[in-house]
């Protein structure tokens, strides 16, 4: 049973120490993490601070499968965490990783995880800083769940925010919509449609960058749990504002149109992992556009709408019809991140 | 079931809305939390930094039962992350607060759990500026799971570790060991002993305080998992140092010297949730002791040995014997914290 996590990998013994130091510090390593003390000690100089506000954020990670297509729970725990500081302008910097990890998980699927979420922070320039790693017995939970919690400064001049919408903003999203709903969705009723779809999850700052230039930029979401259009209806109760959404500038895969028509589902409602809503004021949009198609992960970002003076969310068919987009009560999937 | 968890209050529509608000921002309510963006904002002024580096910590808290004497999993989560923070030296200002709660958790039992949560923050003048809901199945996860990340800052003039520690430091412990750790056993064995044990759940940060202007202090760490017997065994891997410990200085309650006797299990590897070993060096072990003995938390204080040259842990027996103390692998019970 030496290739499975047990009992004793969690309770502060030897078994937990050599996990920690064979496992986490071994991919995660860094001159913070090596410390071992209880807390991770970060110089202020270490965030290259040009401002003088952190953003600051945590993410619980259950998905099931905890491997997809376009990454897993590790990647997922690592770009979900750092999108949600990212979308304040701030560069994420540091994460915590927190492990609740069943009896019986396959050692080496952590370590495939454990590895996935080291090369996902390499890539993105940021350090696991600080950890936790529980074990609970056979059946209180299942394979694993990942906490991460994120760090980054946002720069003194931006000051983005949903209270900052006006009407007239143009409503942009920096991709593809629902891929990664529809990814775990097909994965989990079997619906047959392997190697058309991918999940999206990707580190949205590069898009984030590329957009703190322009003045006109109101503020930033990334569309997860409950899709675009989750968020624009958080926007509307921060701003005020209504939204129209054009259905036909809705930047959709076949394969995602086709789970769509086929289930009846709306992509609009569907969990993103590497998209963001931005809205940005009208003389700024195109702008805002091209910054955004001229960076990786932002190449079929599209204009969707604009903010109104209604109290409501509408969407306009291409045959000029136009409907309220309620918010769902829940999604149709649990445990999509 | 409208007074149970349900799948659609995790799923990113408007029953998820509802939980946050009337739940989580009704308890925890403040004005970074309020504002509702998917990070919290901090300005560094909030921080009242002296010093120049942050301390940032994250705990997972998986504990059964959910509620036991002396606390529930929601002060565990509170403190247990606050008091990983004050390890360092620094005030704990700021915690994230992430659920996995499992479809058909009670409503009252979480509202209970969050307030409780909001009353230990309130009285350590900590504030929960960010957080996160995840549900999944029934049986995917026993009942809750609550992961906290915490920030303070840590003091110009203080720079404890571990790897200062030298041969003739004194050992000390703020206070009677392995209350918690006894009262979650007593509860899962039905050992029948409730009315005697309370679990020591406590917020550490004042005993840190009073141990701030005293110049001979190496470090300081709170003995949860593992017990006072695996911070020093962390303490001998980081320094260097060995330790000799004195059985008969050990402060217990009757109680958990009963539940020992009984099982034939050593208080040095029960766990703690509002202790800390101080390691001092000679001259001002005295002074450091007296500092703990008068503030809350810290009466029954004590010396219980001392840093050496040898590497190995060694604790003396009343009787004029001395054993090795090993690490265990693992300790008696999984899910104490």
């Amino acid at each position: 049973m030496t290739d499975r996590i047990t009992l004793a990998h969690g309770s502060g013994g030897k078994a937990m120490q050599k996990l920690i130091e064979e496992m986490f510090i071994k991919y995660f390593s860094n001159a913070t993490l090596v410390q071992q003390e209880d807390q991770a000690r970060l110089p202020l100089s270490l965030f290259n601070i040009t401002g003088e506000t952190l953003a600051y954020s945590t993410d619980s990670f259950v998905v099931d499968p905890i491997f997809f297509p376009g990454g897993d729970i590790g990647k997922l725990a690592v770009y979900g965490t750092a999108n949600d500081v990212a979308m304040s302008g701030a560069k994420p910097l540091f994460l915590s990783s927190a492990f609740i990890l069943e009896e019986g998980l396959l050692l080496s699927d952590l370590e495939k995880i454990v590895a996935s979420m080291a090369k996902a922070a390499s890539e993105a320039d940021i350090k696991i800083v600080t950890g936790d790693t529980k074990v609970v017995p056979k059946g209180a939970a299942d394979k694993l769940f990942i906490n991460t919690s994120g760090l980054g400064a946002i720069p003194t001049q931006i000051h983005w925010g949903a209270d900052k919408i006006q009407a007239g903003d143009k409503i942009i999203v920096s991709g593809t919509l629902g891929d990664h709903g529809a990814t775990i969705l097909n994965l989990r009723e079997d619906l047959g449609l392997e190697g058309q779809l991918t999940s999206d999850c990707q580190h949205l700052y590069p898009l984030v960058e590329a957009l703190l230039p322009i003045s006109g930029v109101r503020c930033l979401r990334d569309a997860t749990r409950g899709g675009v259009n989750a968020v624009m209806h958080e926007f509307m109760s921060s701003s005020g504002c209504g939204f129209e959404l054009d259905e036909d500038a809705l930047p959709l895969t076949p394969a995602v149109r086709g789970i769509c028509e086929l289930l009846g589902l709306d992509a609009i409602n569907f969990a993103n992992e590497g998209k963001l809503v931005a809205i940005v004021a009208e003389q700024d949009a195109e702008q805002a556009l091209q910054a955004m198609k001229q960076t990786a992960g932002g190449k079929e970002a599209a204009i969707i709408g604009y903010a109104n003076t209604a109290n409501q969310i509408t969407i306009k068919n291409p045959f000029g019809g136009s409907r309220w987009l309620d918010l769902p009560n829940s999604e149709p999937m649990p445990r999509i991140c």
